[in-house]
């Protein structure tokens, strides 16, 4: 198994789960974003601090691979890794691991960047000193 | 401009937005979800049909490209296209296209399959005949 | 039948179904909040453009009634009528009817007030000119 | 303060903020139900599980007052209790406290019953025997 910098823990809800009895595919990606942003904040950066300061960060591609349904009660973490993917832009490598055994229910590959108050794509200071040779 | 074989239109809730003031991430795969649906339904496919005699049609894979955030009020609609993808799975392409200009927000890849009640991946008849050569 | 300012047609979504197969409950909120801010721009207040101002609309009590449970592909409209309620609130009343004979599925009232920068209820100018002897 | 049968902790997710900033009304009943599904977990009754029964346990009536607004990393607290409210009715007492200090966020009552297959009301014999004098 992958080494990850982050690890969280969730446990799927009962309003998740869609008429298929299984959680809707597009709550994958609110968990994932839940663990990136939690992450972040351990490396102290605050998605609504740079909202508030009219800096967007934003998914610019979203690459979501289901491998295992989750369901009511499932208990689960996501596992995330960053790494700079262009000048402009980062990404988020995720798991999704079933507890108890680590079964992969989800793999995921998220690139984001940043765009300030005119819409320009920009990469912020903090950000940018997350990676060597910035 | 891609021809469609299916097309749909959409408003921006408020409710769909995020404190970012833009249209969360995951509520795009609820846009796409939507419209697949509808598009479904105009095959005479029904998913909560399938899913009443537990069949549930899912998402094996998910690729999503933003190009352009939707925000509180946009009008804008989905195309969207069907192709057979492997022999248990078929897959749709999709975007989202803004009003008036129709510039282009998102471009989506859904690969598709149906699992029966002991989770195996089939592909139900109705579903097959769809395609030809099927 | 009460007479109603304003009405709005929806669509049930499947996702917007839980496992139960019927509409989940919150739900039925984000059909109510919609159906407020259209009515709401017809009165030409906008909810996004006063939150960018920095006065939030917000809910300070909700009562939802639910009387028939929406499912997958249920066409209903919501019907909205607006009322004072206090000097710095004010109140809807929304009724849920399922298409097509209006049976009522919800009732619901939902009392609001703003709330400007230092989190001080106000009335603004513009909501309170929706009344008489305002 | 209130003495609670069931306290269950949260942290809200930015994704449950809307363009004010704050969380979304709705995502308060999804905090809620979710606390409830939790403690009836406790008592040994599963939603999920009566679901796949075919008995669905449903929301009559909700009552929210809404004291304080929650907001992006907020912590919080559901605490719950039961009782019976008629012969085919049950409710709950709900209120959402804020960390550190326990203030008050929200307040909720909401009635409940379950639906056989028919659509008609039942109270399942496990529920009555939640109550004295059953």
């Amino acid at each position: 198994m992958e080494e990850y910098r982050h690890k969280l823990d969730f446990l799927v809800r009962d309003y998740e789960c869609d008429l298929e009895g299984i959680v809707n595919n597009a709550v994958y990606m609110h968990y994932l974003e839940h663990a990136r942003h939690e992450f972040l904040k351990t490396l102290e950066i605050d998605f609504s601090e740079f909202s508030k300061n009219n800096i967007n960060l934003v998914v610019v591609k979203a690459e979501l691979n289901y491998k295992k349904y989750l369901t009511s009660g499932d208990r689960f973490w996501v596992g995330t890794n960053l790494s700079r993917f262009s000048p402009l832009r980062f990404a988020f490598n995720q798991t999704i691991h079933l507890y108890p055994d680590d079964k992969v229910a989800l793999t995921a590959f998220t690139v984001c960047t940043a765009i300030d108050e005119r819409k320009k794509p920009i990469l912020p200071e903090k950000i940018k000193n997350l990676f060597e040779n910035n």
